[in-house]
């Protein structure tokens, strides 16, 4: 077996040694005699694991005991219209446009009320986070909504957004768990875990318990699978869940808790990004396509500037062993996406790569 | 590694085989470098996988070409609510209960529009199959509803209900692809994997093309995500599908295949079924709760009539290696559950269990 350097942008790499467990543990999960897919969800056992996969994940983030933790299906997407049908009471939110997942995320959310775009980087292709130091945000909105790391375009916000004493909700889908974070700063965070945590198919959602509404509160026709009342209640297990997932997620979160936690995840993070925009920076073949301030650690677009020449880095990457460096079919060029799971050692090799591609391409 | 026999009703049993070949691939699929897991759903070699998944799932069901195929997410309790949203034009549609998750969709569809109930087994606890030759079945119904087998009450459609012309949507997902199906016979099959297929958090459906509706002629805010057409124009990649949970379900369907296909398989569940239904009709300590003629081949719940006993059943059970054999909490009792991937050597231990404990507890 040779594993090749995985630079996707979701679904992403993942750790070698929890692969590994699960693929031990794939016919007969710790003596049960059965694999983790063949579990009843209501059995001991699995509760056990999804009891587990959630105390280790509010250890990770240090989620007060006011926030409920949730594991659901759907997808980012799900959300879109979950949060809406939600949490819109007064009828009116404001999003701030950073991004196709918050510009995604907004769209969806105009069947549902009156939704005000706050503030939008969409002017130069979002390759900056505007300042949201002073927004027109009003008393009578229900919450501000932000997509944290944009995944496509590689910017991050670094502060968070001044909402004037409006609940926060973020999309964290691709930085979760790549930092600490102080979560009573927010009403929500949500994140597919097909990022940092595991197979696509299971979305986290981490909500301030008093918000959750109840059936009457939800736009009308919410179905009952879309109102997290329902899950709450049930501890994610009002229908059969994602089990699979969710057992793969908890694997992630006690690899996270061995490997020092969040706060050596960040520097990792921080020292593995800093390879690659060093470089960038360092040099006038590449372009990083990011206000540097607003840069994403998770993922760093970057351009050469000549398509031809773009398509010949991203075929003989790949033939090198470094894969899935082809941006996004928005923005074109090329993108490292440098997950948890990704090694600084993986960062140095495709740095190296660019290297030796820019001497032999140098015009 | 022991492996139990696990009658469970769902997650439930997988074949071994497949189980092993997902262990084997887990740090890397067919020398592509990575797992399934970490794969771009947007990559050649997931695109193959998802691609190949659903042509062999039409070749083992003789899908017609005028049907759609998909792969989502949300369970068939997301299905209760996306069936009524997407096809109540006229507003009007008819239900059959006969058991729990048929009333499940009966009391959640009637969100969204005028929705009889055509006939109950409520009145036996779900113990049959009412008679479906003449319901009160009118023009303006869009559909007629039906859950196929019922999981908890171990009962089967063994005809369709007479639906006067109105299109039927069948509720699969504890009998799919136990045996040959003629598709055209229905407008839409759905079945949740974690049945008969693989794991939890894909939910299949199979739809006459000419029923997908715009989004103008869904209920009014259908979220996007719950719109059919949608996922039928992105071939069930709209957004990241269960990318995972995919690949194992084609494992299942190319197994199948390698097995004589849907034919034989409905062979060796009557062989396996008339193993445990010859012996309960063959002693009066044990009883079988559902109506002969209505019983299901994949869940067979029965009972000694003493609580007391069968807590001492099910408990010596699970020490002798028969486990999940308790019925749902709304039954109690016990149930058998035999899948594809359970093989007649189960069934047949477990009858010998049987006898051996009638012996030693007959009063």
């Amino acid at each position: 077996m040779s594993r090749v350097w995985n630079f996707s942008a979701g679904p992403a790499v993942l750790p070698v040694e929890v692969l590994q467990e699960a693929a031990d543990e794939m016919l007969d999960y710790k003596g049960s005699g059965m694999g983790v897919m063949e579990m009843s969800h209501r059995s001991k056992v699995y509760d056990n694991i999804i009891k587990e996969a959630e105390a280790d994940l509010r250890t990770l983030l240090n989620i007060p005991d006011n926030y409920k933790v949730l594991f659901l299906q759907g997808g980012a997407h799900t959300q879109f219209a979950m949060i809406p049908m939600n949490f819109l009471h007064k009828g009116k939110a404001g999003y701030i446009v950073t991004g196709n997942w918050a510009k995604k995320a907004f769209n969806e959310a105009k069947k549902y009320g009156d939704i005000v775009k706050l503030a939008s980087s969409e002017d130069k292709t979002f390759s900056y986070i505007p300042d949201c130091s002073d927004l027109p945000i009003t008393d009578d909105m229900d919450y501000v909504y932000i997509c944290e790391n944009n995944t496509i375009f590689g910017t991050k916000f670094w502060e968070l957004p001044n909402t004037k004493g409006i609940d926060l909700i973020s999309d964290m889908s691709s930085c979760f768990l790549s930092e600490p974070v102080d979560v009573s700063k927010y009403a929500m965070i949500y994140a597919g875990a097909q990022k940092n945590v595991g197979p696509a198919g299971v979305v986290i959602c981490i909500i301030r318990e008093d918000l959750i509404p109840e059936e009457k509160d939800c736009f009308p026709g919410t179905p009952t699978m879309l109102q997290y009342k329902v899950h709450a209640d049930a501890g994610s297990l009002y229908n059969t869940p994602p089990a699979y997932g969710i057992y793969f997620c908890g694997l992630v979160f006690k690899w996270l808790l061995r490997n020092g936690g969040l706060e050596a995840m960040k520097e990792k993070n921080i020292a593995k990004a800093k390879v690659l925009y060093d470089y960038l920076d360092s040099q006038d073949f590449y372009h990083g396509t990011v206000v540097p301030k607003d840069r994403s650690l998770m993922n760093a677009p970057f351009v050469i500037g000549d398509k031809d020449l773009e398509a010949k880095f991203i075929k003989e990457a790949a033939d090198a062993g470094f894969v899935n460096l082809k941006g996004h079919k928005i923005t074109g060029g090329m993108r490292a996406s440098m997950y948890n799971a990704m090694p600084i050692e993986g960062v140095e090799a495709l740095v190296e790569f660019m290297k030796k591609f820019a001497a032999e391409n140098q015009k």
